[in-house]
This record gives structure tokens, C-alpha cells and sequence, in this order.
């Protein structure tokens, strides 16, 4: 289905497939492919670290990645008639892990190697293998549980200006600055080690200064990019600025499911995959609409709950100070008591931290006026696990130990 | 429907039912009924300024408001056998604007008396008013739009410990103090002036300890309170912290509907109303539970929207200041793209402000790891406006002019 | 909310409201009050036996129910403006019990007295008593399930013409010519006996001729009338065909809940109540659209559930029998599939029938060209039912019997 | 993802599979593979025809097709541990087209070779193409619509006992013997003409018995069957009677799509497809749940849509005649409303006829109980269209001739 663009093996080596790999933004990576609006075709992705967790029950791995080399993405890819200034429409037509690959991995990072949304509570490796079986996922590290299909492309973007890279890394340079050795770092300045710029090779001079410019994949920005929106799914229409002639559009750090925060950092079933696309064109989109972002249309065949146990956060943090209206810390602190309340029905706290980075919670901003509190809640589907966790009279049932692993398998505990 | 509790009428002055009003958290305000689990029972509330806001066309009410007065809250009412630790359980059977008054408002207050999550952008005084008929509401104010009913209460909370009350004052007079003049303040501390609180009478020295102590119902906290949650609606089952002998259960602010975030502060379609409710007790349940917060359980029949536009919101300000994973800073992006997006259509700043305060949008933390961005989202479902505001290739028609009153209506603009 | 245009008291003898009531359909009848185009207005009804049933633990009223006074509707209300072929828009913007009585009931009635769509298994009279909590109803002889609000007219429809009730009258004395004697009848002509007829008062010469003429209220036909449709709730917009000068708009049954099919007959959960509702007019719209019948768009609030059992039938009878691609048949096994499915978990039989007949389970169509046999759905929501009915390995646990009364309640058993 | 177990190119003639086809129903046709409970497998599916369907655009391969091999379908495979009296679990973990054939069918049947539901509307053979592009197919012969993918078997069934097989032939013999040389015929006996029974070969004495005893696979029956609910997709459990050791499960007739009824005979979106299952036993479950028939839990991730137009039609037929209480004549003149509603905006009557077969409308038995009308419902989703095709007051816009081919593609109009 659809014109197969740009093929990848991930049972290879991914330095094989470099040259139709970015892991930076830059306007002057050559585009690798072209494609003409109302065109179908399908391109394959390795996972984001591109291969370099294993299928295991260790953490080693996600404990010692070489985090520089990430996000390993493909693209640029140039649509026909794209101009500075239009809205580049993306529909998402289907997408999948890779046929050679029908399993996916969750990674809690060290706090001192990538951290993640709750880093001070859980600063050790973990990581959780997931089994595909077509609509479901599941783990033999995480009991009792089993995540839907939910497949979407954590990163979805188009080249930057010269002018729109600049101001991103003038900004993100002065809040750096601001604390140079914090660990985990504020934000990740460019860095030439290990940049992938596709058809630009090492040791030419156009290399080294577009590996000195790049801005990192890290963050979502005005091009769309790292967004780890879970509900940009198969079914999807996204809607991209376009800052580049022929618009650059690049893709990939697939997931077969996230949590809306994707709070473990690793925080999806990250996996190599493929996705069909079609694009077309609002000719001047951005200045018709007054948009400066990218904005989506959401897909009809979502999974849908009707029951939800909904936790709350406000913005009072874990040792009882006062925040002004901070989302962060109340998203925070209702993850935590939803991590408390899965607790008592047997899962550890790893267990369950990523079961919220995985499936398919919904992380609401309820209240954000209410001085001095941001209430944020989490919205957990109750359809997902194997008992019934709702609230009970009688309190929870602890069913869970059963499920586990009998040894230790962590060895960063 | 379920035993009438307290009646109030909207038509009459609030100082009328002080008996029964109360506008401050203590755990010394006596109980002013007495329900036991099991029951069912109806309850009636003022408006949240205790019908300060008149139907009409300025917003002279909404820009001179008395705001120490609120919130005018209906309780306590004391459960019978609860017990600090239980998880008090309400099922809100039923919700709805009250007989006597078919009409709502909303506001955005002045930057100087009230604020709200835009007071930046929208310093001066609006107000528009809503006419309920049934299911809808339609205002003569917001063109082109009907909000689909979504009552729920703002506030719904239980009485503080005076231990709890306590943690609550120190750790809210700790944040005022990093700048107590800010213009809108960090946080309110407790305010004497204007304290209602039920049977303790003015003039009292139990009242006037009271009214010192007190803790002001703007935040959500740990007893539940202002969380406005539009969710919490008929069908709905909340679960409440219980910090004193009997619970005391008060609940008021009552929406007609409400966007997540209820951005222009009063932002929610405020009305008087009525609240059935049946509660019962899970004992024990803040320890079985490992909870510290409220939670609920949402219902099956809130309205459902299967098209929506979504907007995001990277943590960069306006002025293009970059932040670490502020979900703040990036919600109010995502609202300012939305306000934008729906300008093209010929809504004013306001309407759509106003439009993003009431409807039912989400408001979603996609991702908050991608260092330095969170990534928030605001979904505006496309089924409330009687017109396409979906994206096409031709670009948006101004539709909504007609609509508009002939003459400013707003005297302070 | 909305004009209060006609008030009745279900305490009161029905026989007081005589001069706003009409049980039978005729276009001579006269209007009892008039509404413009755009107008919100409400209506109450008695329930549409007009208070024959009382709330109590026998069915002895079921049993002995005179039934050619029903169905006891209000109006006819007359539409300014509408002309035959217009559609007339009537928008349902609440609808609910009416203040005064708090409760429905459900009728298993006897196969010598109105049948039902199981009459054959069912021949005696039964009745449950449903009490009203706001969103949720719940009988004391139904135990261990809750229904959820999906209230609706079970009857709202406009005048025929007087060709039009020429060509019913005719079609259905030819049917029921097939099988005069039939126990229960194929159909029921015009019954002079017990008719009511608004302002045409008995023994004038018109009330006799009107009396004689009109047909009964029992099936729907190409004016709507008694459809049935359980989702013309709060926030549908029902189009009905105009066929009189001024549409002559009427309404009653009203029900609190009801599965598809109304398979008890008397099966929905009945009471007496109001509805508001808007209309407006589409001119010529009958032939603008190409349309004979009623349609209708549903509304955006009724329960959503996403855990259903489903059960088949095909066109196979109890006995063995092959019929035709026989919906009719076919949902009729699916209905014993499913009863006798609920019985395994300790339920009667009469329980499950007045469960699926109140219930908001869906009836489908599933195929209907593979010949011989039809294959008809029911769609039976889980989450109405205080325990896990859903297959397990274990088989269905016995858990219901503790809810029944205890003695036996059916005095005609 | 799991096991390939049996596979099929459609590319290739179906007589090089016929050893694991067949496309009779008998106990003694052999197993071709053999799974365990728990275990996941893939199985791979010719189109029902067996690729007699051509991707053109005339419609004479329909006219003229062969019906007697049909439906060619996968198996049986035997589950270990299976006995009669078992429900057999089979969760569908994926379903969709077969990597080499990205496009499908639907079909409208002439009436002396197949019919359909509106035969005696539609008497001429006619077909339309859709090509697949992941979440969505379009045909080039109906413009204006996109079909969301819903894919699932149509048939999907276990093997009668020799008993159960005895019955299904008696009855239906009976049925036919009622108008034996009806056009199309009232059911279809057993046909040795043409039957594939897997490892049975023609010109043994083994095969010729099987052959001339075997049921047709058109209708659904006590083994499931064709059943052609659409909602057996991606995510739905399945649970089947077991009828013979081992249980003997077959499955074939893959759509991409359908409607509530299949209308137009070939009503889907036809096309060869893979499956991956997971199937498990529940022991003795049809006595532990009184069950006789199949049942199954829908998918969480069906397309959800939040916008229908609904039509209804009662048992009326289309010359007036009055039927008892027929959902069969209901449901047609539900469909015809539908088909002259959807002319309105330019439609040709065979379009809407194969939009109604294809799309994922709900066929609704709203009542069945008022006497002599049933009422049929047919939900038409409205997100379907490009354009939008809700009632307005100024009628509908005839948009879609537009997408028409220019020349008469049905040779035999």
C-alpha cells in the first residue's frame, strides 16, 4: 500500500541506512526522497537509539546508551511545490512496527544518563520488554496489564529556516546558561559528535558546519518535531508549517503506544516501523489560519474508554512547598499518587511508572487559574488491566505478585 | 428527585441564607445538615459571587466585583459515620441550572481585579451571557456557537483537619512572601473581611477566629475544593479525602460548562443551581488506597465529539523566552494558537477567548520530557459551531460577523 | 426553561386534562395551543396509560389494564406556518420525569391482554418498579443492575392527512382481515370506545365521526408516532413529515430508558414527564430530500459504552423451524440467547426480559442476504451491571439471588 | 507477528490451495493444521470468489460469476483440547488485506444469479473498486465518500457434528420445498458441483459422500458461520460453539469494510486478507452460559463516530401492503429512504445503494412490539462524506456528479 519510499532493516546495522538518516534539524540536509501532493507511499524507521536496546531481561543497555547519536530519523523528504508559509497536510494512513521486528521497549533512564519526568523518585535503569500481538502489547516485565495499538510517530517535522534554527538556538542557549551543569541537563545545545545529516558525510567541510549548527531532536518546536503526541495515529491528519522550499518533511521514533506525557522520557513502546503517508498542500496556510504551530485532526479509530480512574495533582510539590500555578509539578504529583494507588494492588513502583508511561492515559491541565494551584489530572482507563481496579469498598485486592519474573532483574538496584 | 437539603432562591438576596452559605475552609464551621450514606439528597447553590452579575449587555459587574466574598458555597453538610482517613464517595445524580433562573455568564476579569490565564492579552472586562435551552446554551454575546450541557460543580470539598489547615496557610503565606505586591497576587491569604460562615454570626469570637484561620476557596487542595473539573458531572462519581469526624461536605460554583483550564478565570458558564447527590463511605480508604488527593470516576454520558482541531503550545513565551518544561507556559500558547486560529473566521480576541473558556475543550500535556519543551494541546471540538471551522484548502470564511451586536457593548475597552 | 405551554399532574385523574389529550390520530382534531418557529417551549405528559399503573409489589394492573384508552398523548400543538410536505424540525432539549412522580415502571403484559415480543414464553403479567436517582434508575425486583438516563418520547409525530389515515385504515383492516381472531391481533382498527380527542367533546356529532375515523395510536407509521427510538433523548434533533396545515404536533409515552426493541411491550421504563423542545421548519423539505418518513440525527450526550456481550439469533425458530431471512425471528433467538444467558447468573427469566427490555441495549441487523437465514444482534452494555458478567473461564458466578424480594410478588404465576 | 500458519497468494490460481480451502461445511473434512490454545497464529484468506473479481470497470464477472465454489475459506484447524460443549475464545489480534493485493470489491448481484436485499430494485449486476490506502478506501466508481478500515471475516466458524449437520439439511430443505423454483431460491441445499473439501479429493468415495452431504456456507448458523458482523474486527473476541473434537475452526470471505445488513448481497468491501488469532477454550462453557448460538465482545478501536443521520422505515412495503411486525420489510424501506435521501445531493441510485453495503452504517431494530409496524432504523455516520450531507433548511446541494467517470461503465444498464 503506497509507493515504498525509503527501506530499513533493523536486524542491520543502522550505520547502513545513514544516508537516508538525520538525527539533527538543518535546513541544508539534502532530501533523500521526493514525493508530489496527493501521493501515497510508505517509509520505514529504525526505533529512536536505532538498535541499540536488545530483547533482554537486563537494563544495562538503557543505563548505558549514547544518548548524542538520538533521535535516528528518516527523511528529509521533499514535496513538490512546497514554499515557505504553507501548511503541509499530513495524513496518516497507516502505520506499524517494522514486519522483522514484532516487539518494543520501554526504558526508565538514570538520572544521570537522560533522567525522565519523575528522575528524583525512580533514578535507576529499568526497562520492559513488549510482545506485539497485532491490537495488543504485552510484557512480560509488567503483569496484569496489556496496552492497546496506538501506533504513532513520536516525531513528525519539517526543516527549519536558517533564520528559525538561529532563534531556536539563541533561546535555548540562554536558558542553558542559566545552569550549565545541571544533571539532567536544561536543554541540549548542538553537538557535531555523532551527528547523522544523511547525504552530508563526515569530513567534508559542509558537514562540519551543518553538525555545528544543528539544532538536536530532543525538543518539539515550530516545526513540528518531538511532539510524542500518542494520538497522531493511523487515521490522523497533521498539519505542518512550512519554513523550506520543498518543505523537508522527516520522520520517525515510532511508538506502538504512549501516555500523554510520555513520563518515563523512554517513556512509549518505542519500536522500529513503517508509516504510509499522504501529503497535500494549504497554499499559504499559515498566514490564513494565523497559525505559528503545527495543529492536528485526530483519527476516528482511537481506542476509546468509557471508564477511567481519574487522579489529581496540584501544584504543591512532594515535600509540601507552594508552587504558583505550575502544571508541571500538579502533573507531577498526580502521577505519583496514581503510581501510589496502582502500589496497592501489588505492582512495584517501576511496574507501574511504566504502565503510565505506556498506555494510553490522558494527562489533563483541568484548572490552571485557581491561584496559587494548577490542578492536572491523570486519566488511567480501567479497561486495560486484567482485574478490576476501580475503587472498592472492601479496598484493593493485591493480584498482581503472581505475574512476575522470579528473580531480580535489574541490576542497577 | 432525592430529599430537598437546603433551598436557595436566586431571585432573593444571598445575605438571606448566610445560615447556610459559607466562603471559607475551617473545620470549625458547624455542619449545617446531616446525611447518611446510602441517601439521596438535593442541594441548591448560588452563583459563585452570590448573584453579583446581572443579565445584561456591559461588564461594569464583572470589572468592579467585590471578590473577597467568594466563593458563596452551600454546607457543610455532615455525613453521618465518617472518619478522617475514609474516602468520603458522591455520586452526583444529577446537576442542573436552577428553575428560577434560565440564564449564565462569563467573565474575563480586569488584569487589576481578578485576572485570568490571558490577563497579558486581555486586561479590560468582558462578560457574555448564556440563555440554557436544555441541552444547549447560546449566547447573544459569541456568535456561531452552542455548548452542549456539562454541568458540574467547581467546588466540591470536604472540611480541612486543623492540622491540614494549617500546612495550607504557611505554605501559601511562604509563596505571597516572594512578592506580595504582584498585580495579580501569587495567592490570596485568609481574609477576615467578608467571611461567611454559616451558623458562627458576625461579631462572634468563635466567628472572628474563624474568619482569621480560615483558609480562602480559590485553590483546589487536599480536601478536593475549586478543583473545576469540567467532568465532575451528572453520572460522575467522586471520591474525597475525609479530614474531620462527619466529613463536611461542601460543594458550590456550579458550571453550566467549562473548558479544561477554565482560562478566563471566571470562565466556566457560572450559574445558580441544583445538585443531587448520594454518598457512602469507603473506610479506611486514603491508607487502602495509598491516596492523599480526591479522585473520581468520570460518566458515561458526557457528550462525546469524535472531530476535533487540536492546537499545540511548545514552553516558549511570547516573546520567544525559553522554559524547561513549563506545561504553563506551553498550555497558553496552545490557547493563544486556538484564539488566533478561530480570529481568521472574524471571531474578536474575545469571543474566542471566551468561546475557549466554555466550551468543552481538552486541555492535554502531551509530552513533558523532550528537555526544554513541554508540549500541551487544546482540543477544540469541531462539532459546537455551526459552521466548518475545519481546515480547507481555500482557507477559512469570515462567517461569524452577522452575528455580532450592532453597537460596542463593552465600556471599558 | 422554555414557555410552559401545557401542565399536567400525574396525581391528579387524567380525566382533568381531557381537553389536552388525544389518544387517537386524526387531522380533525384540534390544536390545543400554537408555537412559532424558533420558540422553546415545554410540554407534560401523563404516562401513556394515564396513571393505570400504581407503585406497588403486584401486577395486578398490568394484568387487568384496559387498553384502548391508550396511548394518552398531548396536544395536538400547532406549528405556525408548517404546510403539508415541509419537514418540521423538533429539537429535544430536555426531557425528563415530571416533578411529581419519581418513578416508572415496566410491564410484562399477558398474552390475552397486549402480548409482547416473547409472549409466547412470557403469557403472564409481571411488572418492576424503577425509582429514579437523577442519571441512574434502580428497581427493587431487578435486582443487581442500574439504568442509565436515556429519556425519550416513545410517541411524537404530527397529523395525518385525511388521505393518508384513509390509506392506514385500509391497509391495516386488510391485514388484520387475514386473522380476525388472533390472540394477541395482527393490528387494531379505530375504536370509538374510550377515545379521546381533545377539545371534540363526546356526543357531538363530530367527536363520533372523528371517534369512528381516527386510527390508533399503537404502531408508527409515515407520520413518526410511535416509533420507539430510544436515542430521541436530550439533544436529538427529530425531522418529522408535515401532512396538515400547522404539522399538529403530538407527543407522549414517555420513557425514562429503553433497549431496542421495547421487547416487553410495555417494556421501556415508563413514567409521566416533560419535554422542551424548539421547533422550526424546513419548507418543502419532504421533497427537497426525496423523503417518505421521519429521520432523525441523535444527540451528542447519550451513554457511551465500550464493553458490550453481544448475542445472535438467526431465522431459526425455538422449534427448529427455517424461516426466510426473518429479522423478525432472528432478533427474537437473539433475545432467548440472551435471557437465557442472564439466568446463568442467577436471574429469572422475567428479571432478564424487563433487563433487556429497559436496558439501553441495541438491536441489530447484522446480515440479512445470506440466504435462509437473517442474523440479528443484541448488544447487551456491560457496565450496567454491578458484577462482571462478561464470559470467563470459571463460568458465571450465582450472584443475584440475594437482591430478590422475599416472597413471591406475581400474584397470576 | 505470530505463526504463519497457513498461507495464500491471491495472485496465484486458488486451485494451487485447494488443499487447505474448502467451502462446504462438514465434520469430516480434515483438519490442515493444528494450534494451541494460547497460541498465536496468522492464517491467510483468498476473497470469498476465490479471485473471480477483477480490478476494471465493467461489471461482467459479476453478472456472470460461478457462485456454487463459494465461499472459498481457510481450514479447518483443529485446537487441541477442544471438545463439543466447549465455547471456543478467539481473540482477533489483526485482520487486514493481503500485502499483495491493495484494492477490493463490492459487488451488486444480478437478480437471477445471487440477488440481493433490493433485487427487485436493483435487478442489474453492477460493481465498484476500492483501493486501500491504509485507514481508508476510496473507489473511483463512488466519489465523495472515504470508507474508514473496520475489516473483518465475514465468515468465522466451527465444524457441525454429524447430528447438527443432519438438522441444518432437514430444515432448510423443508424451507426450500415451500417454493422450490423461486428466483433468487429461498435457501440452497447441499451442491456437489464445484466443492473444495481440503485434503478430500474428488473421485474418492470419501470426498463424494462429504460433498453431497456438506451444508452451503451462505447463511450463519449454530457454528457461527457467515455472519458478516461487521464488528469482528482488530480487537474483538469471537466465542464459538465447539461442535466436534478439536472444534475445527475455518475462516474466509475477508471484508475491509461493511454495513449493518451487507445489503447489496456482495455488500462489502471484498478482498483476500490475513488474520492473526489467539484462541483459548472456555470447558463446557455453552451449558455453563446456557448458550446455543455464538456470541462476542466488540473492539475497543472501532471507528466511533459522533454524527449519524438516521432513516426509518416501518412494515410497509413499497406498494402499501401492511406485514405483522416484519423487521425484514422494515429494514428495506429504511435502506430505500436512505438510497433516495442520499439521490438528493446527485448520487446515482446504484452509488448509494453499494455506500450503504460498504460503509459502517447500524442497522437498528428500534421496535418491534406495536403492532403490526416494526421500526427499522439505518444510521448513516455523516463523517463519511467529503461534503456535508446533514438536512438544512435550504435543501441539499447536488455536489457529487462531479466525481463520476465520464462514460457508462455498466455494460449491462
Amino acid at each position: 500500500m503506497g509507493r515504498p519510499l525509503i527501506e530499513i532493516d533493523p536486524t542491520k546495522p543502522i550505520s547502513e541506512y545513514y544516508e537516508v538518516i538525520q538525527n539533527r534539524w538543518h535546513p541544508d540536509i539534502p532530501a533523500v526522497a521526493s514525493v508530489r501532493p496527493g501521493e501515497v507511499f510508505t517509509v520505514e524507521c529504525p526505533d529512536w537509539t536505532g538498535g541499540q536496546v536488545r530483547n533482554d531481561d537486563t537494563a544495562t543497555d538503557i543505563r548505558d546508551m549514547e544518548l548524542s547519536p538520538n533521535h535516528h530519523l528518516t527523511g528529509p523528504i521533499e514535496v513538490a511545490g512546497a514554499e515557505p508559509g504553507d501548511l503541509l497536510v499530513v495524513d496518516i494512513l497507516d502505520i506499524g512496527p517494522h514486519p522483522k521486528q514484532s516487539w518494543g521497549y520501554t526504558g526508565i533512564f538514570c538520572r544521570h544518563n537522560g533522567g525522565g519526568f519523575l528522575t528524583d523518585h525512580f533514578p535507576h535503569a529499568h526497562k520492559a520488554i513488549w510482545e506485539f500481538d497485532g491490537v495488543w502489547a504485552r510484557s512480560r516485565h509488567v503483569p496484569g496489564v496489556r496496552i492497546p495499538y496506538l501506533a504513532h510517530p513520536g516525531i513528525l517535522g519539517t526543516a527549519p529556516s536558517h533564520d528559525l534554527l538561529a532563534r531556536w538556538n539563541e533561546r535555548e542557549r540562554k536558558l542553558i546558561a542559566q545552569n550549565p551543569e545541571r544533571v539532567p541537563p536544561l536543554a541540549l545545545p548542538p553537538e557535531p559528535r555523532n551527528a547523522v545529516l544523511g547525504a552530508l558525510r563526515p569530513g567534508t567541510p559542509e558537514y562540519e558546519r551543518v553538525a555545528r549548527e544543528a539544532a538536536r531532536t530532543i525538543p518539539p518546536r515550530e516545526n513540528g518535531g518531538n511532539r510524542d503526541i500518542k494520538n497522531l495515529t493511523r487515521g490522523a491528519r497533521a498539519l505542518l508549517p512550512v519554513h523550506v522550499k520543498g518543505a523537508k518533511l522527516t520522520v520517525g521514533d515510532l511508538h506502538y503506544s504512549q501516555g500523554d506525557g510520555e513520563i518515563t522520557f523512554c517513556g512509549a513502546i518505542e519500536m522500529p516501523g513503517y508509516i504510509t503517508m499522504c501529503v497535500d498542500l494549504i497554499k499559504d496556510g499559515m498566514n490564513k489560519y494565523n497559525l505559528h504551530h503545527a495543529i492536528f485532526q485526530p483519527s476516528l479509530t482511537e481506542p476509546r474508554f468509557s471508564s477511567y480512574i481519574v487522579f489529581e495533582g496540584y501544584s504543591v510539590d512532594e515535600e509540601g512547598r507552594q508552587y504558583y500555578l505550575d502544571a508541571h509539578v500538579a502533573y507531577r504529583m498526580a502521577c505519583l499518587e496514581a503510581i501510589n494507588y496502582l502500589k496497592s494492588f501489588g505492582y512495584t513502583a517501576e511496574e507501574a511508572y511504566m504502565i503510565l508511561g505506556t498506555a494510553p492515559i490522558e494527562g489533563r491541565i483541568s484548572s490552571i487559574v485557581d491561584i496559587p494551584n494548577a490542578c492536572c489530572t491523570l486519566w488511567l482507563p480501567t479497561e486495560i488491566f486484567e482485574f478490576d481496579i476501580r475503587p472498592r469498598k472492601e479496598g484493593p485486592v493485591r493480584v498482581v505478585s503472581g505475574g512476575r519474573l522470579p528473580t531480580a532483574r535489574w541490576e542497577d538496584r
